[in-house]
Formats: structure tokens, C-alpha cells, sequence
């Protein structure tokens, strides 16, 4: 019997079911014909495609088909600056730089301050703005191409989102509101309006072509529900369909039921930890071993809820072959997850180094990166 | 038994009953005492004033206070860009330039063309836009001054008033859009929103100044939903509460029931309607006059239904000797109506020529007046 589970732009809760939202959600597998298509224009996977991580889609189909008749597509992500960055957050960044390397893409980077701020998270709008340049630098350190990527921060660059967000507010109702966020009577009327501002950076790459730009959004699988809206809206404003790439969301470190989050600190590695805070928690993780030595190296391990696993997997682990060892050695209780922990844990740290350095030299590049009114 | 009539910022329908309107909306007369006291800090009375056509208000007696204090009020108000500019949507105007010179004060406007877009006047944002320039020219051509006045559209001064919006949005719910407008769940999510759009330039003078300024509303008692929300929201942003000061809507020329409006091109003399149009306007328009020349000879005709007497009582006709005149020989059967048409049209025309040559210079003066982002 499956355990119940809560899937929202602003909420997940419990052991996500993703085939199931598959079927909720009405997205498309990535099937194996589309993932040998996707090696065939990339001339490679990128490892979360190879391993089922990215998953599921909505027309990428149609976007491959655009692109090798030579129309180049835009990519659109976006952050909601809420708290530091944890490696949860990076996901659908590693990702969208691998298909703005491979594609030769423009991508549309939105900081919705505005979002964070209605929705409670800020008391005054400019923390929400304060927190979203603070993650900017996160986003410059993963090394996305400053000729290719444009970042904004929704309050900044208002002036170029508004228009086209009110053309699809006027095409939204509070009932669509209702049925596909639950909104409620007592919801405040920006979140209620927020949609369409989350819809506008789809649209932006046409608006400012002047003619129809293919636009595909790399996303968490929460984040669908808003690009719902946004397509059903694009044909009566003239702008093709968003196209989307999902991927599923990386497990918190303490444990099955919730992904990593950044109002649970322990749940995942921030970008701003230090090296021993960051080794504690690889450390304190949530793994699925034995409760003894001698029970483990017995019977085994179990790597599918274990959280170290994940880290492997998800990001840290680029390597398929080493991978498929480390699955082995687990199960086989050949590998006792203390050492396991430590030898993720090399990883992490030189990642961790490498990204706290392009963060500090991010703080100069800001203005090769930020569109403002 | 009074007849059924509408109010609301965006229709305005029947025979208005405008006591009862401040009984419905919870507004406050201005009282003989409140006119004494204006005319005191004014040095005169407006007509409208003194005609009770300016009859209601919220929060006068402090806006005053704080004037008396030595700290002078900003004036804010508005046009929703649907139409060509018709003599009644001038009143507010009219009042509006008498406080700013009374007064010194700085004047914000605020040209609606979003709001205008959403609530489905037009296709095309773009559209609305256009037409605000043009209302802009009669704006100007009213003859605000230049160093006091502050024209602006939303979708050209978003970035300035959008975060202030949102702080308002966070505090409005969907709830309270409900109870003030009658929205429903078919409402599209940017007119659910849009409230807080016009809330924002209330606060903006205080938002510039960087400290609290006092803020007055002239409008007509037609926009008074908009500002109950305003109001109610600006203690919890730290604001100061804007004062209303609310008109009377001129009644269409076409006779009971309506106020003058664009949608009925017949019922107003619009701004730019050529001198031949707007006197056939008026030589048609509906009066108080009996059926026959005989009849009205001895029975006398009544000029409180009458719209070309309403003509010269709102707008037209600032000497109240002579108003008085008009009131008593039209009563008494000594005035016939086409005789007392051809004067009025005599005041028409004078004003018309004034205004479309004030019109036409507008055009070379209009970066004197917008704010831009």
C-alpha cells in the first residue's frame, strides 16, 4: 500500500510516488527512444538521464524536433529565494548547464523574490531580494556561460515581465487557481496572481526575438503545476507551448519521507556550510544499513533508502561503473557505510572547495550575468 | 420607493441615490463646518464645493489638520484609459487642479492601462497603453502644473509601484476582493490582483520621501471600493491612511438613469468631438422641459432632472448668481429649453476651443509630466 504524499510548488511531504505523478500530473516518460534521441543531438547523456533521475517531460519531443531543423530553443529555470542553497537546489542546475553546454542554449534564470515575499517566507520584500543575490552567486559558481545566461530577480525586471504576465493573468482564473493549487478564499491576492509571473519568462524569449523561440524549462517535478498553466495560456497569447524536463528530488539526509530542505538545516549540505559542519552531517546521514557490523557484512545493506546512496547517485557519482560497485559492495556487506560516508564525504569536500571559490569570485562577475529594467 | 441602482468602480447604473451611497460605502459628509474650515485654508471655496457636487469624504478633517501643522499633502488620482476623455470624467480634474494651486500640492496620476486590458476592454495591452497618451493630452491640457505633477501608466512606472503592490497583496485575500468587488471564481487572476495596483500610489509619496506624507483622493464616489482596501491595509505597512474626497458623477445628456458615458457616445461631449458634433450633442440632450412651448410657459419645467441644467451646475456655469438665475426663470417658465441649450453650448463651445488648442499643445509637452522607469 502506498504511503500518502504531498507534491505542491510549495510543499512536498512523504515517500514520493513518482510514477504516480506521472499519471497525476499528465507528463510523459523519457523513454529509451527519446534518450537515444537526446544521445544522438547532445553526443552524450548527461548521468541523471542515464539513470532515471531526469524522468519525465512534456514535449520534448517537439523540442529535439525544432532543434534539428535547426531552431535553436531558450531554456527557462528559476530559484525562489527562500535560504542558502543545499545541493537539493543545484539538481536542475547541473542539469540545465549541461543542456546549455550541449544545446548552445540561452538560458532565463528567474529569482522570484516576489514569491518568497508572498508567500510568507519574508516580512519585508527586500530580505527575500537580499537572499536572492546571495543565491545568484550559487548560480554564477556553477559556471554557466555569462554570453548565454540571463538572471533576474522578478522585482528588478519587472517592468519587461509585467506586460506579458498581465496578458496571461487575463487568462487565468481564481477557479484555475483553485484547482490546480488548491488555492483557498483565504489565499492573499499576489499569490493568487504569482502564476502568471511564473508563466512570463516562457514567454520572454519570443517577446524579445520578436518571433516564436521553442523555450524548454528543466524543473523539480513540484515545480510542474505552474508550466501547466503557462501552456495552456501560450496558444491564445500567440507563443508556443513551454517545453518541460523533469527530474525527481534529491532525498533529505535524514531519512525517507521528505526531499532535502532548507527550513530542515541538518536535511542537506548548503553551499555556505563549512567543511566540518558539512562532514558532520555526510557523517550523522541517514544510511540503510544494518544495525550492527556483523549483522551488515551477514546480510547486507539496503542502498535504495539510504540517503548516502542518493548523494552517489544524484550527483556526486558521475561515474556509472564505480556506481554500480558501490551498489554492489552495499548489498553485498562488503561496504560498511561508515567508510562509504567517508568516501562520499572526499567527494563533497572537493566539490564543496571548488564551489566556495567560483562563489567568492562570483561576487565580481554579478553584472556580466544580471538583467535589470 | 427608490429605484434599483449600481455602483461599482467598473459600472455605474440607475438613478444614484447618493445619500445612500454614503450610508453603503461608511463614507462621512462634508458638513458646513468642513466647508468653513476649507474655505479658510483654500481662501475660497470650489463651485463644486459649494454645490455639494464634492460631497463626501474620509479622513478631510485630518488631512487639514496635518496642512494646518505646516505639512503639506500629496493629491492622488486617476484615469482607467478606455475611451476618449468626455466632460465627466473631467469633474475629479477640474477639483483636482483647484486643490493642487489652493493647496501647493504635488499631484500623482495614475493612467490605469492595465486594469483596462484585464477587465476586457481591449485585445491588446498594447491598445490601452495608446489610449492612455491620449488621455494623458487632456490631462495636460487641464492645466496641472508642470513641476507638480506626476503622470504615469502602470506599465511604464511598474518597477516603481509593483513592490509597493505586493506589500499590499500580501495583506489582501481573495476574500476581501469578494466582499468589496463582488468578484467571483471566474474573475481572472490579474483583475483580482489589480487592487493593489491602485493602492500602490497612495503610498508612493511616502515611499519617495522616504517618511510619512499625507495623502488626498479626489475621485468620484464610484472608485471608493478600491480605497476602503487601501486604507485598510496602510497601518499594516506602516503608512499613512490616504483621505478621500469624493465627487458626484455627472448624468448622462441622454436623460435619468446613467451617468455620462464613453460606451454611449451620445451622453457626453468628449474632448475632442468637433464643435458641429458636440452642438447637436447638446441640442438633443435630454431636459426637464414640458411637451409643449405653451405648457411649459405655464406650468414651469424642473431642472433636477434635467441634463443640461446639470451641465451648468457641475461644470459650467461657476457664478452661483447667475445659477440661481437659470434655476428660477427654468422653473418658473420663463427660460425655454432650446433657448437655455443654446446658452449652455455658448459655455461648450468656449471651453471646447480652449481645451483642444491646450490639447494640441499637450503634445510637445508631454516629458514635462510622465514618470517613467
Amino acid at each position: 500500500m502506498p504511503e500518502e504524499f504531498v507534491v505542491t510548488p510549495w510543499e512536498v511531504r512523504g515517500q514520493i510516488d513518482y510514477d504516480r505523478l506521472i499519471t497525476e500530473f499528465g507528463t510523459e516518460r523519457i523513454t529509451s527512444e527519446l534518450l537515444e534521441r537526446l544521445q544522438r543531438d547532445a553526443g552524450e547523456l548527461h548521468p541523471m538521464l542515464r539513470r532515471g533521475i531526469v524522468y519525465s517531460h512534456r514535449d520534448l519531443n517537439w523540442i529535439l524536433d525544432e532543434y534539428e531543423k535547426g531552431h535553436p530553443f531558450a531554456l527557462y529555470t528559476g530559484r525562489g529565494p527562500s535560504s542558502g542553497i543545499h545541493v537539493g537546489h543545484m539538481l536542475p542546475w547541473f542539469f540545465t548547464k549541461w543542456l546549455q553546454e550541449r544545446f548552445r542554449a540561452t538560458l532565463y534564470f528567474q529569482i522570484t523574490d516576489d514569491e518568497k515575499y508572498l508567500f510568507r517566507d519574508f516580512e519585508e520584500l527586500g530580505e527575500a531580494t537580499k537572499v536572492g543575490y546571495e543565491n545568484v552567486l550559487d548560480i554564477i559558481a556553477m559556471g554557466f556561460d555569462p554570453k548565454r545566461t540571463k538572471i533576474f530577480l522578478d522585482t528588478e525586471y519587472i517592468h519587461h515581465l509585467y506586460p506579458i504576465a498581465v496578458e496571461a493573468a487575463k487568462r487565468i482564473t481564481f477557479s484555475t487557481t483553485q484547482a490546480v493549487f488548491g488555492f483557498e478564499n483565504a489565499n492573499n491576492i499576489g499569490e493568487i496572481f504569482y502564476t502568471s509571473l511564473q508563466a512570463a519568462p516562457a514567454f520572454l524569449p519570443s517577446v524579445d526575438a520578436g518571433r516564436e523561440i521553442p523555450v524548454l524549462i528543466p524543473c523539480g517535478i513540484d515545480q510542474d503545476p505552474h508550466f501547466r498553466i503557462a501552456r495552456d495560456v501560450a496558444p491564445r497569447l500567440g507563443y508556443p507551448k513551454p517545453a518541460l524536463i523533469h527530474n525527481k528530488l534529491l532525498p533529505s539526509l535524514l531519512g525517507p519521507g521528505g526531499k532535502m530542505s532548507a527550513s530542515v538545516p541538518e536535511s542537506g549540505i548548503f553551499t555556505t556550510d563549512s567543511l566540518a559542519l558539512a562532514k558532520r552531517k555526510v557523517l550523522n546521514a541517514f544510511t540503510g544499513g544494518r544495525a550492527t557490523v556483523e549483522e551488515q557484512r551477514r546480510l547486507g545493506a539496503n542502498p535504495y533508502i539510504c540517503s548516502i546512496f542518493a548523494n552517489y547517485e544524484f550527483i556526486f557519482e558521475p561515474d556509472d561503473g564505480h556506481l554500480a560497485e558501490v551498489e554492489r559492495t552495499c548489498k553485498s556487506g562488503e561496504r560498511l557505510c561508515g567508510d562509504c560516508k567517508l568516501e562520499l564525504w572526499g567527494k563533497v569536500e572537493s566539490f564543496l572547495r571548488r564551489h566556495q571559490e567560483a562563489r567568492e569570485r562570483a561576487k565580481a562577475r554579478i553584472e556580466k550575468f544580471i538583467l535589470r529594467d
